[in-house]
C-alpha cells in the first residue's frame, strides 16, 4: 500500500472514501475529491462509441472549463443503462452539489463496474452526505483503494515542479488492469495540481501527456466505454498562470507526463495476469507515426505477449508483427535487441548464443525489446504486458 | 482422417508426399500437386511487409497466369532467411522442374514452419525427384497431411458445378491452425478445378470468394510472412470457357466459395486450442464495410473470446467491442442475440432469465452472435474461436 505524505500532495483539495455497499465484498467503493474552490479542468474520454452514462455527463459538465468536486464508485460502471443509465448519474451530481454546497455543474461523476446493471440509487442517497462531511486532506490513499476494481494495488504518483518561482505540486491517481474490461469498465485517472493552468494549457498539456502515457499501454487492445481521465489545477499555491510553450509550462509538461507515465506503467504492471512489464521501443522509422503503430503492432500481438510469457525470445512473431503494421518496413534492415543484446541484424537472427542471453533478458519481470528499422529518426514506445494463463483465467470466469 | 473418393477429384492433377526428414518427428512434409498440362493460375498472398522468400518466388512466377506444378514443405518457413532463402526457394523450384521435365517458370513453391532458419536443401535434393516418380491421382490426401504443422487434423474439401452442360469438380486443400504464426507461418491453400478459366475471371472470383471467407476468420489476428492461396484450372473435362458475370460464373463462384468457407472454418475450428467455433453476424450496419468492421472488432475481442470460452453470456464485451469499430453505432438501437436467444433489445439487458438461456448456448461448440445495429441494410460476417488456456501453453511453450 502507497503512503502518501500530505505535504506530496497539491494545496488546495481534500479527499474522502467509504465502503457504501455498491461492491458485495464491502470494500470501499464510493470516494470524493473536492477542491477548496471551482478548479481549472480539462478532461480526456473514451474515443467508444459506446460511452457510459457518467462519461456523457462529465464530458458535458467540464465543457465549462471548471471542476470542483468529483464523485467516484466502483463495483458499477453505470454503462448500456440507458435513460435510467443518465438519470442516475445526474442524481449523483445533485447529491453531491447538495452536500457540499456548490453548483451541480461543478461536479463530475466517474463509475466503473459491472455493465448494463443500475446503479443502487440507495446506496448514493446515504452516502454521498456522509462522504461530505469526512473530507480531509489526508484522505487521497483511500480515494485509491476505493477506484480499485479488478486492480491488484492501488494506483498514485506524485511529482514537484517550479512555476513562477513557487514550488507545485502534482498529484495522480489512477485505477486499470488492463487497457479495458467493458465489465470492469476501465481505466479513471484524476490529476491534481496547484499551479495555476490557463484552460486553453491545461487542455493542451493534458493531451500532449496522455497522448505519450496512456495512449500507449496495452493489456489487450480492448476500449472501455468508461476511460476518463481529469485534471484539475486549484492555483492554490499562488504561482503566476502557466504558459504551455515557455520553460514553466515545459517543468509542468515534463512534471505531468512523469506522473501520468508512472500510472500507465502501474496498470500494465497490474494487467490481468501480466507478470512482465515491457517496452517496446522503435527507432529508426520513417516518422514518428510509423513508429507508433509499429510499436503498437508488436505490442499487440497476441503472439508476441505469449512468448514474453514462455520467455522465448521468438524475433520471428516480433518481426512479423512489425510487418503487418501497415507502414513501411524493410526486412532487410531490421535490428532487434532484447534490452542490450542483439539477436537480429539485417533481418536476420544472429543465432543460438544471442538467443541464451537473450532468453535471460526476458526471464525479467521488466525488459525493452528495441526494434530499429533504419528507414528515418522517427521513434515511439509502447509499454505491454505478456498474456499468460491467468489472463484466461481472469476473464472466462470473472462472471460465472 | 479425411478419406477423399478420386472421382470427387478434379481431372488432370496427380499428387505426391512424403516425409524428407524437414520435421524432426519424422512424419510427412514434403508433397507435389501436378497438373497434366501447365494449368491456368491465380494466387493471393500476405499483406506482411515481412514477405518469405517462397511468396517472393511464387507471386512473381505466378504473373504469367500460369503455373504445373505446386512444391510444398512443411516444417520451415524459408522466411527471415534473406539472400540465401531467395536462392534455396529457386533450388527447390529447379529441382521440380527438372524432375517433372516441365519449364522452371511453371513452378510454385510454398514453405511452412520454423522461421529464420534456411531450409535443410540436401532433404529437397534427394527427395524432389523421388516424389516426382511417385505422383498419382490417388495421393490428395496426403499432401493434405504432408502440409499440417500444428494443425491437429487434415483439411481438405471437395464441390461439384456444372459449366457448359459439363460437371466439373473444385478439390481444395488447405493448412493453418490460427491465422498465422509467424514462426509455424500459417495458412496455405490450394484451390484445384478442372473447369476452363479464363485468367481474369479466375483471379476476379478467387479475390471475391477469399475476400469473403479466408479474410473473415480470425484467431489471434496476427498476419502471416507466408499466406498463400492458389487456384489451378486444368481446363480437363473440356467444357468452354467461364465468364465471371454469367449463370456459370455464378456457378462457380458458389462452389468456390463453398470450398473456401468449409476451409476457413475447418482453420478456426482446429485454432491453436479452440473448443469452440463462433460466427459473428453483424445486421442492419449503414454499409456492408461498416458491418465488416463491428463483426471484426467482436471477432478479435480477447475480452469477447475469453468470455466465449468461460460460457459467459458478455453482452457488454461485445457491445464494447461494436463501439470500437470506428464505425458509427447508435448504442440505443442495439439487439444482440445468442443463436435464437435473444439477449440485448435497445441496447439494454433482457435479463437473468434470457441469460441462463444464452449460457446454454455459449455452452455448444458451434453457435451464432448476432449484433443488429438498426441503422441501415448492411450485413457481414466473421468466424473467431475462444481463446483459452491451450493457446497460451501452445503459444508460450512452442520453441522453448
Amino acid at each position: 500500500m502507497s503512503n502518501l505524505c500530505v505535504t506530496d500532495l497539491p494545496a488546495g483539495f481534500r479527499y474522502a472514501a467509504r465502503a457504501a455497499g455498491i461492491k458485495k465484498s464491502g470494500k470501499p467503493d464510493l470516494a470524493l475529491i473536492v477542491a477548496d474552490q471551482p478548479a481549472v479542468c480539462s478532461g480526456t474520454f473514451t474515443t467508444n462509441k459506446v460511452v457510459a452514462a457518467p462519461v456523457i455527463l462529465t464530458r458535458e459538465r467540464i465543457r465549462s472549463g471548471l471542476c470542483q468536486a468529483i464523485l467516484v464508485n466502483s463495483g458499477n460502471a453505470n454503462a448500456c443503462t440507458g435513460d435510467r443509465g443518465l438519470a442516475d448519474a445526474q442524481r449523483c451530481a445533485v447529491l453531491t452539489a447538495r452536500a457540499l454546497g456548490i453548483d451541480e455543474q461543478l461536479v463530475a461523476v466517474c463509475s466503473t463496474g459491472v455493465i448494463g446493471v443500475p446503479l443502487p440509487m440507495g446506496r448514493f442517497e446515504e452516502h454521498v452526505p456522509a462522504l461530505a462531511g469526512e473530507l480531509s486532506n489526508a484522505g487521497a490513499d483511500e480515494v485509491a483503494r476505493a477506484m480499485m476494481t479488478t486492480d491488484a494495488f492501488p494506483k498514485v504518483a506524485v511529482q514537484r515542479f517550479t512555476s513562477g518561482g513557487r514550488e507545485c505540486r502534482i498529484f495522480g491517481v489512477a485505477k486499470g488492469a488492463g487497457m479495458i474490461h467493458p465489465n470492469m469498465a476501465t481505466m479513471l485517472a484524476f490529476v491534481l495540481t496547484d499551479a495555476t493552468l490557463p484552460g486553453p494549457s491545461a487542455g493542451l498539456l493534458l493531451r500532449r501527456a496522455v497522448a505519450r502515457t496512456f495512449n500507449r499501454i496495452t493489456v489487450d487492445r480492448d476500449t472501455s466505454t468508461n476511460d476518463t481521465v481529469l485534471l484539475l489545477a486549484s492555483g492554490a499555491v499562488g504561482a503566476p498562470p502557466l504558459v504551455a510553450e515557455s520553460p514553466d509550462g515545459e517543468a509542468f509538461a515534463a512534471a505531468l507526463e512523469d506522473v501520468l507515465q508512472t500510472l500507465a506503467k502501474l496498470i500494465v504492471r497490474d494487467g490481468e495476469g501480466a507478470t512482465k512489464l515491457v517496452r517496446i521501443q522503435v527507432e529508426g522509422a520513417a516518422s514518428e507515426a510509423d513508429a507508433l503503430a509499429v510499436a503498437r503492432s508488436v505490442a499487440t500481438s497476441a503472439l508476441v505477449k505469449t512468448a514474453f510469457f514462455g520467455a522465448d525470445a521468438n524475433w520471428g512473431r516480433i518481426i512479423a508483427a512489425a510487418g503487418y503494421a501497415g507502414v513501411e518496413i524493410d526486412p532487410d534492415r531490421v535490428r532487434i535487441r532484447f534490452d542490450d543484446v542483439p539477436m537480429v541484424e539485417g533481418g536476420l537472427g544472429l543465432g543460438a548464443e544471442q538467443e541464451v542471453k537473450a532468453t535471460a533478458v526476458l526471464k525479467q519481470a521488466e525488459f525493452t525489446v528495441t526494434v530499429e528499422l533504419g528507414l528515418g529518426a522517427g521513434s515511439a514506445w509502447y509499454y505491454t504486458s505478456d498474456l499468460n494463463y491467468e489472463y484466461v483465467r481472469i476473464n472466462a470466469d470473472y462472471r460465472s
